[in-house]
């Protein structure tokens, strides 16, 4: 199975780099094939300019790799810490300028732009992979955990994408080396099984 | 009374300038110290680096005049699209490297980072308009409006600003130019009122 891994953490001494990795290794073992974005380290801009907005012309070059990955995946990893409920910049900007109208999504003939879109993603499954300094209790009852609905309801419901799972680990600041081996050991357990044949 | 307002919007003929410009307007009108930011215009950098989230060294020159500002302000206004639920990238850059600890939060001492922080903008009120294509009936029951929750408990309530409102203009691309006008109209006396002496 091609599976994509998008990575949205700018350190790679991160856990988050670590997390990417295991999985990354885990599918290898499994035959599949992987594919592993490092948007920092790609250099990734995540600045949808007007032009590319207004979605005349072609999609421009910086992108096309991206999105022609994305319309090729059958699975999809995500992999980000939580910044303010939401992903980091460079991540949300792989999600305005990489999940375009005609790959992730269309809208019926005769819609303006209003109406409900429909998903086209050919991937079946999306695993999300969040790491936390906030303890859950407190995420839940504080801030309701914005990161459920952005990336299940608002994203890969929408974009047609049936399995979703996803989970956040924490708190990480203050975890042991041995935690952290074990939620590696989880998350690619986690991916193997959703993404077996 | 020092209003900022940052704007989240890449294109200068959006409807998201006509609001920020007309808000800025009203504002003004009423004597405040009003500074309204567009990032796109001004390039604003979304990426937070290895190295500046690592909380070591000066803050970079780049946001330096953004973090300044933000400290100073006694009132915010927000104004962006609803891209998925959420701000466009080069907000939520600007969220990620303007509300910076020391200047938005700070931890209690003895914290390490997993603790509940506590606020620090002197700002006493936010105000955040946004515009969106979707029916707001659908917003609520399909997506749960995660602005909402981003903006208001994940951001403002954690940063120490007590007085929190927001408005979702729209549809957007269906409007007429009557009802964009009403809408200005609308936003303005909201601010104009959020913000009186």
């Amino acid at each position: 199975m091609k599976v994509l891994i998008i990575l949205g953490h700018p350190d790679p001494q991160s856990f988050n780099h670590a997390l990417a990795a295991g999985v990354r290794e885990a599918l290898l073992a499994d035959g599949h094939d992987v594919s592993l974005r490092d948007l920092a380290a790609e250099g990734f801009d995540p600045r949808l300019s007007a032009a590319e907005l207004s979605g005349r012309g072609a999609v421009p070059e910086d992108v096309r790799p991206y999105v022609d990955e994305l319309g090729a995946a059958q699975g999809i990893v995500i992999v980000h810490p939580n910044w303010w409920g939401q992903p980091p910049a460079i991540l949300k900007g792989w999600i305005d300028r990489v999940l375009r109208a005609g790959v992730a999504y269309r809208f019926e003939e005769g819609d303006s732009g209003g109406g409900v879109p429909v998903g086209l993603l050919k991937a079946g499954a999306a695993v999300v992979l969040n790491t936390s300094n906030t303890q859950q209790a407190r995420e839940l009852e504080a801030f309701g955990d914005p990161l459920e609905a952005l990336w299940h309801r608002c994203i890969f419901e929408l974009c047609g994408v049936r399995v979703f799972h996803r989970r956040m680990f924490g708190v990480i600041v203050t975890s042991t080396l041995q935690q952290r081996l074990s939620w590696i050991e989880e998350a690619q357990a986690l991916c193997r099984r959703v993404f077996a044949p």
